[in-house]
């Protein structure tokens, strides 16, 4: 019986026990293939616990110099291979990840959501019943669209909380949408010419760049993107969100709808994405019907995601396909493999089945209702009406300081980054030769730290 | 009890209790809350089988008519709300999914993992504990390639396990392979020339396909895709599975490895996609480096997948990139949000660094080697040599069958699918204008059912 000596040595005592095996590994007086004690007999022979020879052992078959065989025990193994690399080396590469660690304080711009208010104790319920109850179906390879289970409940949502009436096979669920853009530009054809929202975001010209398809800013007026801009480039997909626009805060309205979806229906090639992705948060105001509930010729890919209502790190979203596309989709593109796991795909399922989701909105709205009245409160006690304004909308989870100042928007960006504080401007986000200050800041309120807000707005009227 | 007479309705009986059931909730007979009976009880009273009430039931909860208590049974729900908007209409489409629905009564060729090898208790309990312990981490943005606990566990897991050393951040972790793919066609250009493996998958010429570019397939012999074919279609790119070709079997030997090598040392423009999606079963032979690891000029780009060694519904895949490329990437692409879920990332990265991995790994590959001996014993049993030879190779989870026979492949696939068995001809991995009969038949294990080989072996040599 092998025995060591282990009470001499500093550490932990299966870290001293692994080391003595490795060195006589090393050395050859343990010999490939040769049987090791088992841990019971080993333990009571070195006088040590059970647990301090197996971590020991362990630790040594995860490194490769023992394996173990079921039934059998423990053998040393062949560790040629392993002499020659001893441990893990890196190699000695030069890469730049161009990860941001900006030294930020107090941050308007982030629009993420906040944690404390994801229903974790409820996620994690659901997710111990769908393992311990669909063992069988969490293992079957999901139908390329999803899983059907949460086909139906986005239906069902659909249609209660949107007034939208679809099928369950007009839905593709994928890991966010801009794998689901990606989805759409090869389903469209790579010939069609994309028309985004000037401003608006810049990622989404990046995301239709990356895919090599021809992407053109379109400019907007005050009721949301104006359809002579699309006729100018020839466009034929507009990709929009009418509900909420950002960061000008627009709703479209009905009128503007209508004319758009009218563009349309002048063309085959011609379709509208209707990007509605905030809006569960709608605060105020009255809801107004989707695109796609008042398309009546098969025009509207309508697109959602559950980062955004629920948390940015769930990579669940889905768009709503007219039937001409959702035929082709399966026609063409059913060979994908659907790219969201199946065990978030039946905890989402039931989240939303079991009434859960809506809860979770209400609640979230009731909380970013109050915070927006808070805000609003702080605002006004620092400011006066004509040092800064508030341009208010009904939805979403932002809103704009309009400022009066002599400073540039760069200026004040600059001078607020200097006291640690990050904000974006709506000039960010426009597009163009000449792009002229409005003095127009954006005050993104989902993950905004409200302790801090005083402080930071008596830096801006500092600096302003 | 409720009694309701069923017999004298038209159509399907689940249908006509839905519509009783109905009928009395929204005529008040019954209430908001108000119990019903189990299934079993309802459907004993009602003289129907369990399954007509359960239909009924899942429909009824479907529309939001009643809702399930877990171990508490069934209940009305309150309906107010359904009152007011009455029933989801679902629209009247016609999409047509193709989702195959084959007679099949057993499948040589299905290559999926089986099930109940899954480790569920391990994984439900790690996730519990990544819930509990990264509440704050779950709900920050990874950092685009990934969550780096999950890129180190894979760094790690690829020193012990294939030899390779390799830097956390040239590890990208993505939903599924094929959506890796669609991030190197990206990365790569869309002006490069792809070459992929005749015989192959066609899938991959599909996913190439619809990204719009040019791809090939070039010829293999006995040691694999041959370099002068890259050269006759001036390839960029190829793209191969030198552990283990499917569906040859094909282990690509040193020698070719390194002319493949020379061969994208020749250009700037050449990179070898190297796929190593079933690696973790070799169930005989000494490992075989990877290209990647002999790789010393940043040519090789490493894919592989945890939805082969741990489920097929898990959609983690991740990618090994060149120094260059990592660079290239993180400086255009890291505008995309990651794709899998921080959850998932977590659990998985738990799984790996525990020890978990290659614990599964070792007791799927002991499994499954003694499922093929176990499958050449049956063989064996059943045909002469010269009836049916294996054609066996070190690796992975599939082998071929090569059968003495008059007919020809097709027609031995269309018999034996009359007798609802599913088998795949390596021609059917083909490509090309005239392809020759091989007899060569593949039998993929991963997800046989032992249990019904013998008879479907016997239907083999009855049609044969």
């Amino acid at each position: 019986m092998l025995t060591y000596s282990l009470a001499d040595d500093d550490g932990p005592l299966y870290k001293s026990l692994y080391s003595h095996i490795k060195q006589d590994i090393y050395e050859g007086r343990l010999k490939s293939n040769e049987k090791m004690p088992s841990k019971r007999t080993f333990a009571k022979n070195l006088g040590v616990s059970t647990i301090t020879v197996e971590n020991a052992y362990d630790q040594l078959i995860e490194e490769g110099y023992m394996y173990a065989v079921s039934k059998k025990g423990y053998f040393i193994a062949d560790i040629t291979d392993i002499a020659k690399t001893k441990t893990l080396v890196q190699p000695s590469l030069n890469i730049e990840t161009h990860e941001k660690k900006e030294d930020i304080e107090f941050d308007f711009s982030s629009n993420r959501t906040e944690s404390v208010n994801f229903p974790f104790s409820v996620w994690a319920k659901l997710m111990r019943s769908v393992i311990s109850e669909r063992k069988q179906e969490l293992l079957e390879m999901p139908f390329c669209g999803g899983v059907e289970e949460l086909r139906n409940a986005i239906a069902s949502h659909l249609f209660h909380f949107r007034g939208m009436t679809v099928d369950k096979n007009q839905i593709i669920v994928g890991a966010g949408t801009e794998y689901l853009y990606g989805l759409l530009v090869k389903l469209l054809g790579r010939d069609s010419i994309y028309c985004i929202e000037n401003p608006g975001y810049k990622k989404l010209k990046q995301v239709y760049d990356s895919n090599y398809i021809r992407c053109y800013f379109a400019d907007m007026d005050s009721d949301g993107i104006k359809t002579d801009e699309l006729r100018k480039v020839n466009a034929d997909i507009v990709h929009i969100s009418p509900t909420h626009h950002f960061p000008t805060g627009i709703t479209m309205p009905v009128s503007r709808r209508y004319e758009l979806l009218a563009w349309a229906n002048e063309s085959d090639s011609r379709y509208i994405i209707e990007d509605d992705y905030d809006s569960e948060f709608r605060i105020k105001g009255k809801p107004i019907p989707t695109l796609q509930s008042i398309d009546a010729c098969g025009k509207v890919i309508y697109i959602n995601t559950f980062s955004k209502s629920l948390t940015s790190t769930i990579r669940i979203s889905y768009m709503v396909l007219p039937e001409k596309l959702a035929n082709r989709f399966y026609e063409k593109m059913s060979f994908y493999s659907n790219t969201v796991s199946t065990f978030e795909q039946y905890t989402l399922a039931e989240f939303i089945s079991q009434g859960y989701f809506e809860k979770h909105i209400n609640r979230m709205r009731l909380h970013y209702g109050r915070k927006r009245t808070q805000i609003f409160n702080i605002i006004k006690n620092n400011f006066d009406k004509d040092e800064c304004q508030i341009i208010e909308n009904d939805s979403g989870l932002h809103f704009l300081l309009q400022i009066k100042t002599n400073y540039s928007d760069r200026e004040i960006k600059e001078r607020l980054l200097e006291k640690h504080i990050k904000i974006a401007a709506i000039t960010d986000y426009e597009y163009g030769e000449e792009i002229k200050d409005k003095h127009q800041f954006i005050l993104n309120y989902s993950n905004l730290d409200i302790a801090g807000l005083d402080a930071a707005l008596k830096q801006l009227k500092m600096i302003m």
